[in-house]
C-alpha cells in the first residue's frame, strides 16, 4: 500500500474493525447491531469457530443496512474451543477450510447483492499464520485462488503479512486499538499486567499515534515504527459499544477520517 | 422443459447423476474416481450430512478431470445420521442451510475454473421435500437467490418439482433406475420386497422406457407416465461401478444419448 | 408413588427442578449458581444440544455445594437447534444416547462423590417422549438398564410417565409453574396468547393448588385433576432468579416443604 | 509392576491390544468381530475422535461375547482430524475431556454387566501426553479420580508411565509389534524408511524379545532394554486379521501366554 493508501485528499484515514456474527443457534454473543454503527469493516464467522447459516446471514443484512464492509472470519473448527486453540493442521487442510468458509460466507453476500471485500482469520489461526511461514502461505494461497481482488487482512509485521504480499494480494496491516506493543512490534503476551489497554483516551492516542505518525509507543516507553491499516476494536464485552464509539469520535475529532480498507486501496 | 430439452438431433437423451464426495476425514465412503467414469452428472455432499473441505476440493477436481457436472448436494447438519433422519427445521433454517452448503461447494468450483451447474438435495431432506409444499419452497428459493442458472434436480412429480418451477428454476425431473415405482408414480417403500431392482436388465428396460416412452411399468405390473430428466444411479455398493457401466452401455447400445441435465437444457 | 410420597410429616411438599449446565465452550447460558439457591433438583446438559465437559464438571460441583439433587439431562445431538427440534432417531439410537449422556454426566458425579439421583429428557426428546409410546419406552429402559435407582422425570400424564412404571422406575411427574394447562391436562400451546405465566403470584396459586388439591384451573376456567411431583421453573432469563426465588417463598409460605423428588421417594 | 505381573507359574505373557469401535454413524472402520477373535485387550473410542453411541454399545457386546478386556479410548474432540491432529486444550480441559469419555464408555460396560479395565488415550491425545507432564499428569488423575483400579495403558518410558504411577495407578507399558524403535527407546518417526516392520516373523521376534528378555533391536541394530506389559496391534488395515492372528500364534508357539493386562496385575 503507498502512502496514499491512507490518505483522503490530504488527510489520514483508517479502517475501524470488529469480528462479529458469532452467536451460535441459541447462543447469542456480542451486541452486533449497535457495534455495527461505528466500525468501518467488520469480520462474520464462518460456521467453524463460531456462527451459523441464519447468523451469518443476518450479519450480512446488518452489514449492507449499515454501510459496513463485509469481510470472512474463517477459523478452526473448533467450535468447542472457539477457535481459540491451536490445532495442528496440515496446510492443504488449512487451505482448503478457508476456501469452504469464505465460500459459505460469499454465498450469503450474494443473495444479498453486497460483496466480500476482506479475509481475516480468527483467534488461534491468526495467531499461528502471524508466524508459520507455510500456514501463512495456505492462507493467503487461499484467499488469492478464491478472488484475487479480496483484501487480506493481517497482523502487522507479521508472516502473514508477508504471504499475502507474495500471492499478490493486497494487504491490510491490522493494529490494536486496546493492547499494548512490545520494542520488537509484536503484541505484549495477555499475561502481562499491561497487556490491556482500559483507558479510552490511552487507546485513543495510540490509534491516532500509529495513523498519524506510523509509530507506536512501547509498554516500556520507547516509540517504534507500526503500520496500521485497520485497527481492530472488540465488540464482545459489556462496555463496547461505548468504547468503540467514543475511540471513533476522538479519531474524526483529530481529523481522521473513517473508511474500509477496502475502500482505501485503490 | 419442452420435449426438445431431451433430444439430441432427434435422438432421446438423458442424464445419469450419482452422489459423491461422501467420504469424511478419515472415513472413506464410495468409490468415486471409478463411478466419475461413467456418469454425467455428480451431486457433491457439502460437509453438513458427510463430506469435508479436502473431499469437496478432491470431488471438484474430479468432476472437472473427467468432464462430469458438478452439482451440490446438501443435506441436514446431522453428520452421525448421514443427513437419513428428518430433522423439524422451520423454512429460514432450510433456506440459510442450503445457502450455506452451495456457496461453499461454489467456492471450490471457482477455484478450479467449473460451475456449479445444479442443486440435489440429499436424503431426509429430499424426501422431505418431495412432500412439503413449505420446505419445498424454501430449498428452491434458495436456490434460485443463489444463481438463477442452477437446475434443481427433484423427485420426478413431487412439490420440489412445483417449488423450483414456481421459483422460476430450471428442474430436473429424477427418477431412480434401481428402485420400483408404485401406480401412484411415486417409489415403493424401501420395505417392499420388490422395492429395489437388483437385475441390471430390468433396470436398463426401467430407464429405456421412461426415457423413450415417458412411462414406468409399477410394481403391480400397469403401466403409468413418469418423467425422468435425470437418472440417480448409486456409488456406495460393492457392485456399484459394475452396475452404473452396464447400464449405460444398455443404454448407449438403445441409442440414447448420455449428457448432463445442464447441458440439455438451453 | 403412594400420597406419602408428597408428605413429610403431614406436611405437602414439592420438588422445584430447573435446566442447568447449558453453556458450551465460550457461550455462557443462564445464572446456575444464582438458581442453584432456590431449587431442590437440577438437571443437567451432557454435551450433545448443550454443555461441554467444563461445564459439567461445574455444575456437579455446584449442586454438591448448594446441596441440590443432581440430574442428567439428556437430549438430541444437535447443538445448532439447542435440541428443540425434532429428530428421527430410532429406538435403538434414542436408547444408546441416553446411555452415552448419563453415563457421561455420571463421572463427574462419580469424582465428586455425588450420585445422578434422576434423569430428564430436554427439549424435543421430552416433548416427543410425552406422546410416542415406543421413544418413550427406549428413554425409559436406557435409565432402568444404567441404574434402577435413578427417577425418571416426565410430564405429567405422559407417555413416559407409563413407560417408566412399565420399566420398573419410579417416575416423577412434573408440572410447570409458569405454563397453563388445558382442560384435557395438557400444556397449552406457546402459540396460544394464554400459554405463559408471567405473575409470580398466579403461578405460586397454580402450583399451591397442584401440590395441595392435586388440581389444576385450565385456561378455560375448569377445574382438572394434574399430579405434580416436582415442579419445572426456567433459569435462562432475565428475570428467572427473583421469580423462582419469590415462587420458593410462597410456597413455604403456604407450608409447602420443598424436597428433591429423590428424597421423597422411598 | 513387578517380575510376576508379567509371568504365569514361571511362563513369559503378555497383553495384546487394539484400538476398535472407530466407526461413526454411517461410516465403517476396521473388522472388528474378526480382530476380537485374536486380543486380549480391546481400546473402545468414545465418541469424539471417533466412535458413536450405537458403535460403543456394540463394542462392548463383542468385548463380552469374545472375553475380551475392555478399555477406554478417549481422543481430541476432531472427528474431522480422527484425533491425529495436536489440539492445544489446557490441562483443566484435558481432564474433563477424559472424564467424559470414559464415563460414557463405562455407562454401556454397566448396561452389558462388565468392567472397563483400562483407558489408553489416542492418537495425537497419546502422542503429547508421552511427551508434556502437565497433560500426562491431567490425564492419569482423571483416570485416577474416576476410578482408582483403572489400569493406564501408556508409551513405554514415556511421561504418561511416570504421571500413572506418581497417581498411584497401575500403569502398563505399550510396546508395538510393528513398529521399530530408536536407540533412545523411543518409536522411530513414521517418516523413516525403516518406521514400520511389514514382515510378520520379524514383528513376531520383536515381540518375543521385548517380552521375554525386556529387550529390543533398535531400527541401528543395537539392543536396548525396553518394557512391554502391553503389544498394540493394529486391526484398520487389510490384512490386519491375518496379521494379528499370525502373530498371536507365533507367541503361544513361543510359551508366551496371552493375557489381558488387567488379569497380569493383581
Amino acid at each position: 500500500m503507498s502512502k496514499e493508501g491512507r490518505e483522503v485528499n490530504g488527510q489520514a484515514s483508517v479502517d475501524l474493525n470488529c469480528d462479529l456474527g458469532e452467536s451460535f443457534g441459541h447462543y447469542r454473543l456480542g451486541n452486533d447491531e449497535e457495534i455495527m454503527k461505528w466500525i468501518t469493516s467488520c469480520n462474520v464467522a464462518c460456521g467453524y469457530h463460531a456462527g451459523d447459516p441464519e447468523t451469518m446471514y443476518h450479519s450480512v443484512k446488518l452489514a449492507k443496512q449499515y454501510g459496513v464492509s463485509l469481510g470472512a472470519h474463517p477459523g478452526f473448527p473448533d467450535l468447542m474451543g472457539f477457535g481459540r486453540r491451536e490445532l495442528k493442521m496440515s496446510a492443504d487442510e488449512v487451505y482448503h477450510m478457508v476456501i469452504y468458509q469464505v465460500g459459505a460466507l460469499k454465498a450469503f453476500a450474494d443473495v444479498e447483492g453486497v460483496r466480500v471485500k476482506h479475509v481475516k482469520p480468527h483467534g488461534a489461526l491468526y495467531n499461528l499464520a502471524a508466524v508459520q511461514p507455510e500456514l501463512a502461505r495456505a492462507i493467503a494461497e487461499a484467499v488469492r485462488d478464491l478472488d484475487k481482488q479480496l483484501i487480506l487482512f493481517a497482523l502487522s509485521g507479521s508472516e502473514l503479512v508477508k504471504a499475502g504480499r507474495q500471492a499478490g494480494l493486497t494487504v491490510a496491516e491490522e493494529a490494536f486499538a486496546d493492547r499494548t506493543y512490545q520494542p520488537d512490534g509484536s503484541l505484549t503476551p495477555r499475561r502481562h499486567p499491561k497487556a490491556v489497554i482500559h483507558d479510552i483516551h490511552a487507546a485513543a492516542r495510540q490509534v491516532i499515534s500509529m495513523v498519524k505518525d506510523r509509530m507506536v509507543t512501547t509498554v516500556e516507553g520507547t516509540v517504534v515504527p507500526l503500520r496500521a491499516d485497520t485497527i481492530c476494536v472488540h465488540g464482545d464485552h459489556p462496555g463496547a459499544v461505548s468504547f468503540v464509539s467514543r475511540l471513533r469520535k476522538q479519531l474524526e475529532d483529530e481529523g481522521i477520517v473513517l473508511r474500509p480498507a477496502g475502500d482505501r486501496f485503490g
